[in-house]
């Protein structure tokens, strides 16, 4: 049994929270929004993210950090990818204080704005070594609503520490959760992020009313530029192969739980993308993830056609309907080139 | 402009026909069944595998081989993976009396039962290299329906022969056809072949009511087994990262029209496989296939979970329920491994 502290209350921050409780922990759910602390402490529901999901009764909500943080085995950022350093920096000041020396684990999809760093980067760079253990990333296909229906789910525990890995394995595993090791932390946090931006894709196709065969190789090419940006950076190619690679995107491009794909829906429907992120209401992490990636696979002369069109669409405000006919129909080559 | 014979006039068979003709090639298309050629010539439709799609009407269908055969540049093979070799003999005895010397390409995906050889090898030993030129295996992710339909389609051409797999590519390339080239014939045979066994098994998850989680775990954890036995075989691992690998594997899995999905999703319901194999009217290649991947699992000492567990319900009478619930709980592991 290990003292866990979950920070941020999205779904699924909340759904990880409420299945390390039940798997035996004692976890602490931190938010920074005290309304929302008080509505999962005392009526057991988190409305806005998780509506009609009833929560263990047991699991409690905290804004206050300190209290969150206190005597933690363990922290799991679940915070949105542009709030991770603000939230790390807290977080130091809180493990100095405590004298903690937690394992860390994130389980968020995205890149920093701005440095396009990769979540455990930033995680590395803003908490001393002092003050931590390893750095472990849990990722994989794995929509939070379907974790809380007890859906059979596979994650992947990386970590260039594989002992920490398994440690991470042994808190989450049960039933219906089930967590391989990875020890190629780079590989796992891009096919993550960058999957998200080929989810945008495959809603966008969809919306403008393309089928199945055209959603399948716009995937299937969309996992081949993902697998150069991520190799480019020092992955290993087979990750993109694995859940938080293949597994990912296949979730998060065919079942209707995804906001990417639901915001590329939109797009391909002929809605502004301002009205889509309006009506949305949640993050939409691909969003900024295609201006990172975009910006990356030019600093690395990597080929990113389907990136480049969703950057074009989203950035340069062109035609969404154009920029995927271009694309789709861009002159056949050898498929491994 | 060339002239070709499409064997085979299922779904697939008769909408590439189609196609081929309105890419300006010369085409007939044979079928064994003498009504089905005088329907496909004079009413330009096939109804009982594209009901209600509208033919070319310059395209003929014939039941004479011969006629179909003479004076080609090119055989496309599209008939059940069981009458490939059937067929073969036949054409054989034909290309030594026209005197021709055609490329070869194929369209179907399965393996022969029995002898579990891929349709390459099956030609390969048919057709003496003296009545032919190279062998092309044209495979990826495309229901014919959509194709009929317009729905831009990515597809491989495969040759250990890369010049003609460029021919077949040209052949073939239009608006909303696209080839790309690749010289992995094992890894796109055995990709296609295979992936309808996992893709029984995506239907039995929906009939047995999982969700996207389970499904993207079992179709990632499908591929890898995939590709293990295909790299057991010489196939390149990351052929399957391709279009005839996880493209195929995609649409196959997750789109209503495929056959191996529905007979899946049948017997999560709880039909019987006879049942369903006679509800489907039509060759459910993955079930023979099962067999195939299995035996040669075992003969190669290759890990294969999903295969045998669809075995054990296809060929054991096990029950589907247990079976996918123990195979999707079984202990974490490295994910590579």
């Amino acid at each position: 049994m290990k003292k866990i502290a979950v920070l941020g209350a999205g779904s699924w921050g909340t759904v990880l929270a409420n299945l390390l409780l039940q798997n035996g922990h004692q976890v602490t759910l931190w938010t920074h929004k005290a309304a929302q602390a008080t509505e999962i402490t005392q009526q057991h529901t988190n409305q806005h993210y998780l509506p009609d999901f009833a929560l263990d009764p047991q699991l409690s909500a905290t804004a206050d950090l300190k209290v969150a943080l206190t005597g933690v085995d363990v922290i799991l950022f679940v915070v949105p990818t542009n709030a991770t350093r603000q939230v790390a920096k807290k977080v130091v000041v809180l493990l100095q204080e405590l004298q903690l020396q937690p394992i860390i684990v994130h389980a968020s999809k995205g890149l920093e704005q701005q440095s396009h760093k990769r979540l455990s980067e930033v995680l590395t760079e803003e908490i001393p070594a002092t003050l931590r253990q390893a750095i472990v990333v849990l990722s994989g296909p794995s929509h939070a609503e379907d974790v809380a229906a007890g859906d059979i789910t596979s994650l992947t525990a990386a970590s260039t520490d594989l002992a920490a890995a398994e440690v991470v394995q042994d808190l989450f595993m049960n039933d219906y959760f089930r967590i391989y090791t990875n020890t190629d932390v780079i590989g796992v946090e891009m096919g993550a992020a960058l999957k998200n931006v080929i989810a945008i894709g495959a809603g966008a196709l969809h919306g403008l009313g393309y089928g199945d065969n055209t959603k399948a190789a716009l995937m299937t090419r969309g996992l081949a530029e993902i697998s150069r940006l991520g190799v480019a950076f020092g992955a290993q190619p087979l990750t993109f192969i694995g859940l938080s690679g293949v597994g990912d995107l296949i979730v998060t491009c065919t079942s209707v739980h995804s906001r990417n794909w639901r915001a590329g829906n939109q797009l391909g429907q002929g809605e502004s993308l301002d009205a889509v992120l309006k009506n949305m209401g949640m993050v939409v992490e691909g969003v900024a993830t295609t201006k990172a990636a975009y910006e990356l696979a030019q600093q690395q002369h990597v080929d990113m056609p389907i990136t480049t069109a969703i950057y074009h669409v989203l950035y340069q405000n062109c035609n969404i309907g154009t920029e995927i006919a271009t694309l789709m129909k861009r002159a056949g080559k050898m498929e491994l080139a």
